[in-house]
């Protein structure tokens, strides 16, 4: 089971996966935003769910991730991409990678681009796919901070495009209260997409001069380590 | 299909339903909100839908209906339930009648309470309910305007409670990011629902003491004209 979950403050969904089989649910976070965490927990402890871990789909540089305060309430893991930088993982996800949550697998891809430890999360069986920032609907993540690059954005997405067509995209933010996609959608309205190749997409990214983010110069260190401060 | 999408000004959910055949795909919209409405007929366009109908849950109080905007932009028919006191409805909807959307079947409840004219939408093919204002996340829609009664919400609730309780709650608004819940969930959680009758209904809403809408003065009469003023 899905179930997506909006912060208004920062514009961030956040996913809770739980087991399908009702015995003994289990369920991951993906990207918890740390002023929800209380909220989070009611609604975990409501369902009789299991934390078994949550997952970051990179360093976040606009708000402050709730995993390590959902480590110290539950016990849970903590795990992000192999090239995170992260003091307090509990272990890590290489490429393709798979990620039991009970009778749910998913299957990690690597997809730099927007920072250098980007992963999205695929669900071959339900057919969906959290994209973090890699890609937004009808949009991507910016590529000009923390290590971003526009051609590693290009081929990651070129990758992600490569996945069923019908795939449903389920984006790390939205500014226009969107929920989500398919990836069919994305190939053909997408503005970002319609360029031929990793030069183009270059020259479009470094044509947007967007203002740096707000809460960057707190958000990157305190992500670092877990949300913790 | 049912898309979600979300106005961050009034904490609005809007919901596209559209067939689920691929051949000349028809869609509603429940609930739209008139800022976005260029929003909705962007993706209209972009997925080749025919918008053969707007729905207001009820007249609402906080944001303006994008319902006039939307017919003047498509030609699409605009219902409500047949206790709505609007002008410019192409027809109305009584209790128990029936909508179809391409192959899909959708079941007009009406359920007075939080206004006189409230109704929810029911999927009985797809398990999942539109509750309007009626039923909120974890809580229910105010019952101190607009005809509201307190005794009508409980007697509404609890003909929504018949209903199978793994039936997906989509509801009107919600304030705390959350985007859907379950009956069986409500009936456990929602702190609205744990009085045993009517009478202790209307005590707890009375005991709220709410501060009036804030845009009740102008939203109430232009809602009356489908938004157009």
């Amino acid at each position: 089971m899905l179930r997506q979950m909006f912060d208004m403050e920062s514009s961030t969904y956040t996913y809770l996966i739980s087991s399908d089989t009702t015995e003994k649910p289990v369920a991951i976070l993906v990207d918890p935003v740390q002023r929800c965490v209380a909220q989070y927990c009611q609604l975990l402890k409501e369902l009789s769910i299991t934390l078994i871990a949550v997952i970051d789909t990179h360093v976040h540089a606009d708000h402050i991730t709730g995993s390590g305060l959902l480590q110290d309430e539950t016990g849970c893991k903590i795990l992000m991409s192999d090239q995170a930088d992260v003091v307090g993982l509990t272990t890590s996800l290489p490429h393709l990678s798979t990620l039991d949550v009970g009778d749910v697998q998913l299957v990690c891809l690597y997809t730099p681009g927007h920072t250098n430890d980007s992963c999205c999360l695929y669900n071959p069986a339900q057919n969906y796919l959290l994209t973090g920032d890699t890609l937004l609907i009808r949009g991507t993540g910016r590529t000009d901070f923390q290590s971003g690059s526009a051609q590693q954005a290009w081929d990651s997405l070129t990758q992600l495009m490569k996945l069923p067509s019908e795939t449903r995209v389920y984006p790390g933010h939205d500014y226009k209260g969107m929920t989500w996609s398919t990836l069919k959608e994305e190939k053909q309205f997408n503005p970002r997409l319609q360029v031929s190749d990793h030069h183009h997409y270059a020259e479009l990214m470094a044509s947007l001069n967007l203002p740096p983010p707000k809460f960057i110069e707190t958000a990157v260190p305190a992500n670092r380590n877990c949300g913790r401060t």
